[in-house]
């Protein structure tokens, strides 16, 4: 029972299938295999940009980071929530990438930031000249980090606060999102300028996409992928992935955001307290200490948020978090539940 | 009536005299004139580190960034007040010299951080490993942008937060703070492994040291100067500077503290209220907007602090920034008082 | 008949299976997977390193970059031959990656480095104190870009040359070198601090490992490899990839050779003049425009090296390149010949 | 006796009575200052760029990275001759400046690139596509490092070479430059994009221009100027510093050309070689080690520029510098040739 990360899942069978299918022989390096114009094609199709820039990356930290880079300055400030993962847990990769631009905090209680939260800290920035940072982007992480979701109206509310900043999605999670908002792709996108789709969550080995509406961006991504050395040799085996991936991505969102739904409703169920509304397939229980320990013996895979657990203070609770999958089964989460 | 900054006001007779004095025939370059090693020598007698590093530079945010290169990692956070010029002010200069370090924003309603308020940001970047900033050094602006000054409890319950964090002290207004708690620099710095010690705005024309106490630091500091395009080749009239400085730097401080005392005085007996506690040679009044633009027509320069002044709001108070420095008189003092 | 790169050919199916192997349910992300631990023994023993610590990433561009940036400082020069991939082909991520580090190039008639010429462009970079670039590590690339090989007395000759400076090899053909030897890695290793252990080009998907000697790079490296987004989430299909290729490398590796030598041997059959000695998979033959066109014409794939052929001039020379991989077979070469 | 260097030296009285001059009262800082507005107008009339961007900076390594970090990108590379100061004096400060950029060198024997090198280096950059550098910038130090200076031909003929790309010249020595050739400012920087305008060696305390014929530069600059912590706060001291040096600079340069032209003399004369071309105010004699250690003992000072001169071998050849100034009198020739 493994509800860690979406990261430590398997491949799904259909995109082991595509790399099957793409190992025939020889093939274009860089990017120059037949796969990736069919793949930039569906991407230029879903998201209704039919001139974008599609390129694609191993790692979401490189999505994010290289998009960033392009649409930022060194000296810019870029607007993102306080739990952005390009915040928190990239390691300084946005500051690095851009050439040390600033990512300026704005709050999000749950996960999310209030348009007039955005507008205040873009005003904040804009007093001082030459001598404070200029404005940048505003990135959005949709799903975001603490399993809430954007409505179609908060993300153009966004743009509004924004003005004329480009505005980037993070995209870790965009099939999450998109299953839960039940729209289209497009739609989701409408307001951005940029970005990172991201596959390696919900089912691929390790691949994301950084699309750009505006293709005057496209060579400069490519400089910056290469010299950031993520442009891939046998990039056959990128674009083989996304293809394979985007003949069952929303499906498998689709499955894991029901789980934790479900899991969700059996925590409730047991009078467990849950911190932000579940929308996508993360969730964020209140577990009394000695629960967390006693489900970690059993075997049960997951991290706590805020805290530790203590076997001194098995009544203190501790903020945990949970994240179903692709791969989640009913079976586990009704092992789970049965363990409280 | 200048109470714009203290750095509108010219450079002290007796810095001149010792620039003139510098003059003579050949020198040698970059560092290698006669000079510096005197200067060397009294820093590191006034502050008390008999080995340390003495170095100089031209600007205070070259000393911030380049001292702060030397403790950070470009994968570190570090922590600095929400006000700390080297947040504000430097149009990310930190963030370039470290390769990318992030600056975490202490609360700072004063422009002081909690030691508590600092210790729960150290607190918060622990957690997460490889994936998120590594703790890096903690920077202390003493005086603070907002015109206080840190009692030495203050900054030794500032180090007690840091723990072994290396303790950096942006000491643009060095001399206002010391005359301040009237104690010795040894004293001040007693618990910082480095200090900006600041001269440009107290008289001189542009020089800052850079102190560590630990001398290990000197060749690095000395190649990221010299990388940074910040070692002077006609050095000697920055060590011409310092050395002039270090006659009349508290004499200076005292005085613009002074006046700033003498026009709080002034204000409050007018019953116009004054924001934070005034320690050095910054105050900042509530002032009408009305009573703003009359004082800017009339010559009076200073700036808004938040806010603008508007004549269609005229009651509305606006919070505004006024500087003393060693070349504020009396006179002018008056002068402002009558206006109002 | 492909002969442009050995970086357009399939995955092994040795891979292939180790992949697979790795798919089973959930795994420790981050490369905190079981795998991962047994392929940093491996290779330990293998280069008779037993404290080394062994790291993967995507690309070889990665692997030199990151590899470098931990051997040396922004302000470093690093050394390499005038044909370096590091130089020519990484759009400047070594730059990027070091933070500013410079590329000393030190002539390489066919692609080595002469100890001599080493020594002298080492020299060279001691005089200049802080003004200069401070001497940094030394880059050896193994089987070199011009397909010729360092013999072990080459290699230990280098280190003489560099004394104290650090030694990395860049290993994206280590396997071709090795069995062109005849020797152990160890043996190749010896004299070198940390060596890029390239997979991708010789039968892997896209994985490389970076092995320091020294174990205190490894957190340094870490932290890089992350800020650089280059630690992949579902890392366990880095380490299989490694853990299978280490079951063929030097099949695969004895194979492109053999077929590199055979084309070879009937080039010159035919009166083709090679420009290198061949000690490696690739080969430089001298052909006329008419005949690189014609080949060109009937499918043969491979790149001129230097200018280009023109219908025009069909007499005159043009360098060409040609590279054999693990999937080269007899009848290609026969193939190629036969247009001839 | 001096002749290490042009630094070495002290002010010119008439900077000086523009720095007391600037002194009076308050005034605008960070170039708000009304002296500003008169030295931009100055020198662009003197280049005859009448929109021209007219920035100051303290040091000649400021102006040069930050006017090439301006016209490159973090992928360029920027072509220079071998005795480049960017090169070889400034510790990577314009690979730092830049963000990674790459110093592609050219060879020049004398100190110039030839125009048909320059343009070998610029066709060898073209052929890698996103692999390699992308062609960025030329720099051309006028006068050069070795003391020659490029004709008006010679000029012309490398903006040939260069094609479009952008063309900057380091001026650190431009007066002793133009004095050599007798033209005009305007006609010297004709083909040029961009110039750094020395001051320093030739009488100035510590001040160089930036200017860029195309003003569209100007908001970058001033923003890569404060985050490179290069922007003063007292910025009238470089204003002032620009305006004195500007009522001087042809007389100092004619006068230190003239010096170096005697001593030329003076030591051929002897029978003493000189390695190049003098046409500026430096001079590369070739002296017997015994010499150049009796020389020392005698108190004159200059520095070897090829190897060290040793009791063991008196009657060795080593190739010094000498460099006159703007201070130096035929006194002192007189007397450094009494010597011999």
């Amino acid at each position: 029972m493994n509800f860690a990360s979406d990261n430590t899942g398997p491949v799904h069978p259909k995109v082991w299938e595509a790399l099957r299918a793409a190992d025939e022989g020889h093939a274009g390096a860089y990017g120059a295999e037949l796969e990736m114009e069919a793949v930039g094609e569906r991407l230029r199709e879903l998201l209704g940009w039919p001139d974008a820039s599609v390129r694609l990356v191993a790692t979401g930290t490189a999505g994010n980071s290289l998009a960033l880079a392009c649409l930022a300055k060194p000296w810019s400030a870029i607007f993102c929530s306080e739990d952005a993962h390009v915040h928190k847990d990239e390691c300084n990769a946005p500051e690095f990438f851009t050439g040390g631009a600033k990512l300026t905090l704005v709050p999000s209680p749950d996960g999310r930031m209030a348009p007039g939260d955005l507008a205040a800290a873009i005003a904040r920035e804009e007093a001082r000249g030459v001598h404070g940072p200029q404005r940048g982007p505003v990135t959005v992480t949709q799903a975001t980090e603490l399993g809430t979701v954007h409505s179609l109206d908060h993300l153009a509310a966004l743009r509004g606060a924004a003005g004329k900043l480009p505005l980037h999605m993070d995209g870790a999670r965009f099939a999450n999102a998109l299953v839960s908002l039940g729209c289209g792709p497009d739609e989701m996108v409408r307001d951005f300028d940029a970005v990172t789709f991201g596959a390696t969550k919900n089912g691929a080995m390790g691949v994301e996409a950084v699309v750009f509406q505006d293709p005057s961006h496209d060579w400069e991504f490519q400089l910056r992928r290469k010299r950031g050395a993520h442009l891939f040799s046998k990039h056959r085996y990128l674009s083989a992935q996304m293809a394979g991936y985007l003949d069952v991505w929303e499906r498998n969102a689709r499955h894991a955001n029901a789980m934790a739904t479900a899991l969700v409703d059996g925590l409730q169920g047991k009078g467990i307290e849950i911190a932000h509304a579940v929308e996508a397939n993360l969730l964020f229980p209140r577990l009394p200490a000695g629960e967390v320990l006693r489900l970690w013996d059993a075997g049960v895979r997951f991290y706590p948020w805020e805290g530790e657990p203590s076997e001194d203070r098995p009544e203190e609770t501790v903020l945990c978090r949970m994240v179903c999958g692709w791969t989640t089964t009913e079976e586990e989460i009704e092992g789970l539940l049965g363990l409280l």
